[in-house]
């Protein structure tokens, strides 16, 4: 499965002794191969095969070894991606990509559960490393797939999967290793970064914006992975899993999209001096773990505030580092090779040089992962933002209170809007700090008040960020 | 060198099989021990001490590997850290550290070029694998050691050299790897970049603002290493060694401090929507790249400008990643200490998987290391801010515009405040795109005006940043 191709420099050298005497003689007198087979030919299949074509020189001097294309299984082998094929087969075969034996290394980049979760399992216990950007498979079904992973002893590379080519990945796994890990955070979904970006811009409201970024490509026919969060809560999934040293386990996420989110608010809150973030935490509260992906209202001033449009941000908090943070372009052709094939660089640089077994797959070794206990979201304390729609009658701001009070809720400001005691005006509160609980239980009997029109509004205000 | 310790799980291994094994048998059936020794224990030495002694066996579970301690030197072995070093030996003899048999890996902290330079040099001759953070010695004394440690077939890690816990050393030597580098621009001296945001948060000139930063520890007592821009320059040499492929070579690195700026410069620039940065550049440019640290006016809106205080950011520029960007407090006991124990784990985690030479030292294997012409920095081109200040007598004008355009420079935009004949008065203009080497020949001729009363400032605007 692992053949030398090209001998630079001078001497032949035995191939058994060759990683050991790399460091004595200079290093890269060999030249290696790895054989790559790509499952899925898509947007970032499209950007792996083009960047191994276009870099594959730069990356043999970089890391002594070629990274040969030999299969790429795709639905469609006809289709043109503008890309020269030469001596690369093109199959609709997935199978003759996973059990080839012509094929060192798997890179799947099909995305969906099946059957891409059944061939990365072949390709495993078929001895292969495999490479994937699928954050769904990993968040969903993870644990069986690194088991088999450490079975065969071999590697599952995922940086792809979170943030397109910024490193968080590595950064968690390798160069925060010694770091006790107290939360990260950020945002992990460009589609609903980028909509509620140009909703504040526009001043227009979500189905709108929606429509405008389907048609330019910013979002999917059907977006509801993207805005009702479940993209980012699989993100959240494995950097929690990489930070805390807990098994994959996306159920115990807690999830809320945006599509809930109004234009209204997003006024409300740039008047206030927030943005409003599809921001995903995860976080150590004494010894549990909060683990969300909401809405929520971060201060201008913060740096979360400035990751606008397409862009992802990912910020660490370590107990030595601090809290370091990580940006870039999330996704896209071309960022996600570049992830992709970085972690093909990890294998090849792996294999040439001897190592097995160097990084534990979640970053600790599988018997010290503990399965933490997650807090109940609505146990989580903060300030909250709340709008009531109320027809402003005499008394009303005195009932509010009246039923803030009983649960325990204070306010931090109330603010007003115009004055109607036919329509409905908007009242916007801001609560010191509570439990989301609290805060819920208290909405359900303002709702039933009688000046109250609409179901009142709620979004977290998250204080503290960098 | 190299032992094992301790037995974790059932079944004796025998020494050579192990790596090999352990894919196969679940990894982390064993824990090794890495013997480590400091030399200098100062601030950095202090945090990494400190950090190996509170997260060690955080560190054993996430490598497999134990980190022990086993000697420090230090002028001042006396000294009280607040440590307890209880079997630590703690010597005046840094002979001790990098000669002694039970030392497997050397961390260099103490700064400097001579003895350190020496005592590095003698590790890796040694065999032993060194840790340092000491980017002067790197960037003036570098391909030296690195050749050593090739040689030796040992690792040199320095991610603790450049900003901090911040990995951005990592990034381009792995994570990035595939992509070919177009620049890498930061703040990467935490001094000046405190000295600038108070200079203009407070409006006050750089003296009291730099008397105040070495009160509060922000500055050194000789603060030239900061405040001239060499510490930066040293840190643009590693960068721009990893970014392009050449080899590290301080002395091609332009350098300007920012003892210059002034405070009348600093609140022109926010009237005009700029702030004022010590930016590290290298740039491909052409055929040559461009390698300069100097203060420049950046938009008050590029994510550059947000970077504040203490703090650093690196941005990196590759053909298929995209900008990515890394931030991070870029100095101080504890992210320092994170990024030579980062290191620390990688010497780890290669030992206990068999890997040898994985990474090139420079990230590209040395026979492709090709040194890059450096372009002049007279020769780039750019926009360009001055500040003259003049006696306002009738023609001064027609007189300044005369020799611009004599030069072929033309104007942006002109701001001028106050009106005074006898006292000068600042006149601030804006250029076009023209080259450096234009604009100061002109300025030479233009400073030789009757009313032109000072030298004028000139100050690069970089535009086109993140």
């Amino acid at each position: 499965m692992w053949r030398r191709i090209e001998r630079v420099g001078s001497g032949a050298i035995g191939r058994g002794g060759w990683a050991g005497r790399l460091g004595k003689k200079g290093g890269g007198s060999l030249v290696e191969e790895l054989r790559i087979g790509v499952l899925g030919f898509g947007t970032v299949g499209t950007g792996t095969v083009r960047l191994l074509l276009t870099n594959g020189e730069l990356l043999a001097q970089r890391t002594g070894v070629r990274f040969r294309l030999v299969r790429i299984a795709t639905l469609d082998p006809q289709g043109d991606r503008g890309l020269d094929l030469a001596g690369i087969e093109v199959t609709d075969d997935a199978w003759k990509v996973v059990d080839g034996d012509d094929i060192d290394v798997v890179v799947e980049v099909m995305g969906g559960l099946e059957p891409a979760g059944s061939l990365v399992l072949r390709a495993l216990r078929n001895g292969k490393p495999v490479v994937t950007a699928n954050k769904a498979l990993l968040a969903q079904r993870g644990e069986g797939l690194i088991a088999e992973a450490l079975r065969s002893g071999v590697e599952l590379g995922f940086e792809a999967a979170v943030a397109g080519a910024v490193p968080v990945i590595k950064a968690l796994k390798e160069s925060l290793a010694a770091n006790r890990i107290q939360q990260v955070y950020g945002i992990l979904n460009g589609t609903c970064n980028y909509i509620l970006t140009e909703m504040r811009e526009k001043g227009l409201p979500f189905a709108t914006i929606l429509g405008e970024a389907q048609r330019l490509g910013f979002a999917e026919a059907d977006p509801s992975f993207d805005v009702d969060g479940i993209d980012a809560a699989h993100k959240l999934t494995i950097l929690a899993s990489l930070a805390f040293g807990t098994p994959l386990d996306f159920e115990r996420v807690t999830v809320e999209g945006i599509r809930h989110i109004s234009d209204v608010d997003i006024a409300w809150a740039t008047e206030m001096g927030y943005r409003i973030k599809l921001l995903a935490v995860a976080r150590r509260s004494g010894d549990e773990i909060e683990l969300g992906v909401r809405p929520v209202l971060v201060a201008d001033a913060s740096m979360v505030a400035t990751v606008e449009g397409v862009f992802n941000a990912v910020f660490i908090e370590g107990d030595f580092s601090g809290t370091t943070m990580y940006y870039g372009r999330g996704a896209g052709e071309r960022p996600t090779a570049s992830a992709v094939v970085a972690d093909l660089v990890e294998i090849g640089r792996n294999r040439r040089s001897g190592a097995r077994g160097r990084v534990p797959t979640l970053s600790i070794l599988p018997q010290h992962l503990v399965p933490l206990p997650v807090r109940d979201s609505r146990e989580q304390s903060g300030e909250y933002y709340i709008r009531l729609e109320v027809r402003d009658r005499p008394g009303v701001l005195a009932q509010l209170t009246e039923v803030l009070a009983r649960f325990g809720i204070s306010i931090d400001a109330i603010h007003q809007k115009g004055r109607s005691q036919e329509s409905a005006v908007p009242l916007v509160m801001v609560t010191h700090e509570t439990t989301e609980r609290q805060v819920r239980d208290a909405l359900v009997q303002i709702a039933a008040l009688d000046p109250v029109s609409e179901p009142p509004r709620l979004i977290r205000i998250e204080s503290g960020l960098a």
